[in-house]
């Protein structure tokens, strides 16, 4: 319904969460490091990988379901995947 | 114009949108792979390179134009793109 | 203050903010990459690294304070950071 009354309870709503900051708005690209031994290292939840690092000098790697690093050299002692989310 | 008319209709509009979630606020970092053979790969339009990967153990790499890897060793079979994009 | 008068007060502060585009509402993803000579390379200012190359192949790395690349192979020649924020 688009009488003043509803009007006006949508636009006070839409206020206070304005005011208070709950409006679903994103303004930070947050970023950490997870580092494991072996071959795998995975972001934390709700972070997805966008780049890897790995034991030995590698540079291979792809990965896995958007947040697990995964090393691809024959010997690798440790992975690190770097791990980014919105906050 | 300024109006309660002019106000309304605007308002109306705002909520409309707010309500079909058309907002233009974005809260998710969304990120794919992409592998090539050779030494060149490049991102789906409208994705930048976080990261890029090569084959051969090589990690020395720079990303061209914002949006393809490009590996830098002498030998390279192929070459991944860590791309992303806020959807 | 919720009567009609301070509402449209907030309402048209608040349209008015929506057409000069300057609500806080972010929707691209920028990153650039900065090359520097050694093991260290830093984002610009309100940057995070996303990822780092290194010369000489090597593809072990960390990042330092979120926002330097570290590349930690015992002979380095240059170190890339691959940087990015919203914008």
């Amino acid at each position: 319904q688009d009488n003043l009354a509803s009007l006006l309870g949508k636009l006070k709503e839409l206020l206070k969460n304005q005011d208070g900051h709950q409006f679903p708005v994103t303004n930070t690209l947050s970023c950490t490091s997870v580092k494991a031994m072996g071959t795998l290292a995975s972001c934390p939840t709700g972070m997805t990988a966008t780049g890897c690092s790995c034991g030995f000098a590698c540079g291979s790697w792809n990965v896995q379901n958007e947040n697990v690093c995964h090393c691809l050299c024959p010997v690798i002692d440790w992975t690190a995947a770097r791990c980014c989310k919105l906050a």
